[in-house]
């Protein structure tokens, strides 16, 4: 039986690459809707792109949301700079026809969560957790619902990507962000430990290049903009490969290795806000609310992602 | 023309109160609705007395709605200790016959906002913010057609009366608080400074118990009932009244005192969180965002509200 | 037999006429020296202006020594604006003759106080704690041999002086006043509370000029200068005398009020650092470390302040 | 011409191998000083320790003096779970013979430093950075007249050893390390990315056993012991070896890599507190206050260590 899950988003490059591994592998994942969220662009644009690449993928049935414009205490913070003026610089893809659906993608996740067999439908969080600290706020209930949060954010071991501390998608809220560590609901957190182990490299992208469909030509134009920036800063052969982990990790989950722990978000100093801060080592006595995964196994989940983006338009 | 207003509460005997002022002064104002928040006491309690006194007041035709049930990330702190375990303790008032609405409050709120008239719609908010600011994180453009937000809360020249720096409704939920305090519309804010001004003297309650209508007497066993905890804190003559300031400063702005200029909200330190920072002297260059006020005529306040009781059942 | 005291002074003409009520008051009090730091302008101008005051009380045998030049973690903030370019404009002072002492202000604090009997030396702290507070970190023994700090600063019941939530004294090293207070030493604080009950109306400035000596007629060129600020800020009819406050403490206590309980400062937010946070009513369970005075009886202190001045040349 | 040092520590295994190293190195390294700090243990243990290594080493005319007891704002935190009860249990040495210098080791410093020429002296700081930043403190003109501060401490690119955030030197006393990082001093930073690249493993210490001297011997009696909880927390082969990268540094410095940037200390957040902020690549506008190392040659290192060791008794 497939797992149902609900992405959240804010494509976003990888993102667009994190939907795509979904509804390629219909087997194993029943992708119920894919909602957007303010982050890496602002939001219409990361629910344009959603649409984008729900189009691209061939599968117009599943329904796009738009949930929070903006974070829950802070400005909002883009990133242009990586992303490219859309957020999904790099293809060309066409506008998509189908529709953006009506219903506050805050009152979605609620509604769904609040229907749906206790425990039977996961969140994948893929940008700034707003809209899923907004329905945890709005109705607590549906903390005791959610069958498991696999989010993409945070950095321990590898330091911070937006400031010296702290992870861009965990930085842009991290009220929000600390809201979903402390509701309760199982946590799984894909950081840049373990997405900086997942480096796009050149035979890796040509590889995707090679399988000859639309949607492997997207995906390299897509990583091969996107990368740019990383490579440059760290001088990397690679860059990281974020969002699709959170997909990997549902379809693969022995790719991947790491720890239930604490995990603890910095809202208190401007200096560190938005740090995720992980008792790897148990030396608090604060409780284990996340697993914590800091390492990937690079080869398999560039095999797998190749071989789901295969069987795509 | 009366003014159109929603007021959002935790009722609370003040808040009730308030309610009951602003439901007593039909030529002046147009209660829209009654939306309930958690605070002095648990959402469901403070639902069912916001249903209570709207019923007391003999307007069944004001909706009830309920809010969020807990603050954005804080636990929620409650405050029997004041308000007995009802929220409500003091009267004895029936079971309530109207429904509460079936719509969230927040969305209530969003939804009369975006249908309305711009700037034709005041809130009046007589406990936490949390209400107030899912409003605004949920659908910021609200904030451009909110005609004004007064609201009981805060102290500065008075100090805290939850802990040495807060006051309650912005120490339960001080993110909600700073959200509201920068969200760019008017803010008109009747904090501990005026309240503690309007005081409910044993004179001053008689008059109101004198009045021999139900209202009166369940006004005077409300207050009979909260006062206690002020009394014996503070050894004073009477216990600060504080909510239905929010409602006397709409009817009769000329009773208070005060002055336009930067509020802040601490969020940052456990020792002050809470903490209503205002620059009354502007000596920082933090933006005029609130019309702090600072005095109130009590007498002038009483008159008008033994006189308002006066009218309804 | 008179109470030995350390004056610890920012002269500064509030301090100056504290350091005149000391010094005219052999009889209850001996002061075994002046020690200056910075604060109200930097240590070089309050090093001079101490030995200036020393030598116009005709008390030469007092020494005057310098501390420290700085605040522990902050970079030093001066009130020029209050005081003027020299700390202790208003009056024409001649250059001082009595040398400053050459040990370093913070090693005579350790050194008298570890060679005296315990308990029975007071520290009148009337600028920033940074003197006392690195002697308590240099040598943590003198904590328990310190009779009593007794120190004007910090505000609660009154608001910040020099922000919106800080008075000066603190504000401008809150590290060493949150050491002081929690050093175990009794300490008991003149706070703005006080000394905004102790104005300097022109009747009370007018009595002091009419002693005809030269001390009085030097204690009304200053405060007839300092007083400036605040008149113009507030629109006093006089402006509040802080420092001279501790010293009538000694003096007669009977004029003050309070009660001890516990007091922390705000180091952690720069919203609110260096406020004096008062637990008043015992509300949280920290220790009560401060005597923290909250009242005086303004008569019975200019009565005494003007009847000591007349003592002196 | 050899280079001027005063070696600030808190022995300490590690400071004692660090001690020693300069000792052996005369031609390069004149260590005009010891003193010590509270920090790993007591300031009374650290002091015995600190004058036994130097016994050790057969240079009883190094001075050794006794600096702060306790961190500038914070209860001193140490570890003897790690370095045993004494701080530098393992060998067994003769109780000192040399005394303990009178001077107070903040006023040492600070005397040295005023007397020399500018720029002649470097400070080595292996434990707690309370004496330096007492120092900076008591007399501010020292700052310009340091050489170098090379210290052992913090951690970015590794985490934190005492808090998942704050390596043990930094977190013991915050406030002290941020009076340092801010002082203007050139300084070198060695922190644990360094010294998790220098591992004690088996072969090194054999070597080092094997050298046949009483101070090899002591130097394998003290790593073992104090492996001991590196071996079991992380499981590694060897245990890092941190405060002799400071030595060794100054003696050969091309055995390290790093960059200079901004280092800041965290000190408002209790979750973060003690963290060593690094802007490694220059995203904030923050100074660039100290060259960072984050790598080393383990290899040349330990070699060096053993070269140097065998010409001691």
């Amino acid at each position: 039986m497939s797992r149902k899950i609900i992405i959240d988003t804010d494509p976003g490059q990888d993102d667009a690459v994190a939907i795509l591994l979904a509804l390629a592998s219909p087997a194993e994942i029943d992708v119920l809707a894919v909602v957007a969220v303010a982050g890496n662009v602002g939001l219409h644009h990361n629910a344009n792109n959603a649409r984008k690449v729900v189009e691209l993928s061939g599968r117009r049935e599943v329904p796009v949301y738009a949930g929070c414009s903006r974070p829950m205490r802070r400005t909002l913070v883009t990133a242009e700079h990586v992303h490219g003026d859309t957020g999904l610089n790099g293809p060309v893809l066409p506008d998509p026809i189908i529709p953006l659906q009506a219903q506050h993608g805050v009152d979605y996740l609620i509604e769904t969560l609040m229907s749906a067999e206790p425990k039977t439908i996961t969140i994948c969080a893929l940008g700034p957790l707003t809209n899923v600290a907004m329905a945890l706020v709005k109705e607590p209930r549906i903390a005791e619902r959610i069958q498991e949060i696999v989010l993409m954010g945070g950095a321990y071991f590898e330091v911070g990507n937006i400031t010296p501390a702290a992870e861009f998608n965990i930085y842009v809220d991290p009220e929000a962000a600390d809201i979903v560590m402390r509701c309760g609901a199982p946590i799984t957190i894909l950081p840049l430990d373990v997405t900086h182990m997942v480096q796009s490299t050149k035979p890796r992208l040509d590889a995707i290049k090679g399988l000859g469909n639309k949607s492997g030509q997207a995906v390299y134009d897509m990583l091969t903009f996107s990368e740019g920036f990383d490579l440059k800063k760290y001088g990397w052969d690679g860059a990281p490969l974020h969002d699709p982990t959170v997909i990997a990790y549902l379809l693969k989950p022995e790719l991947f290795a790491g720890r239930v722990c604490n995990v603890a978000i910095e809202t208190a100093s401007e200096l560190t806000v938005g740090m995720t801060v992980v008792d790897y080592w148990h030396v608090t006595d604060r409780p284990r609310n996340a697993n914590y995964l800091r390492s990937a196994d690079a080869e398999g989940f560039f095999a797998l992602l190749t071989e789901r983006l295969a069987r795509l338009p």
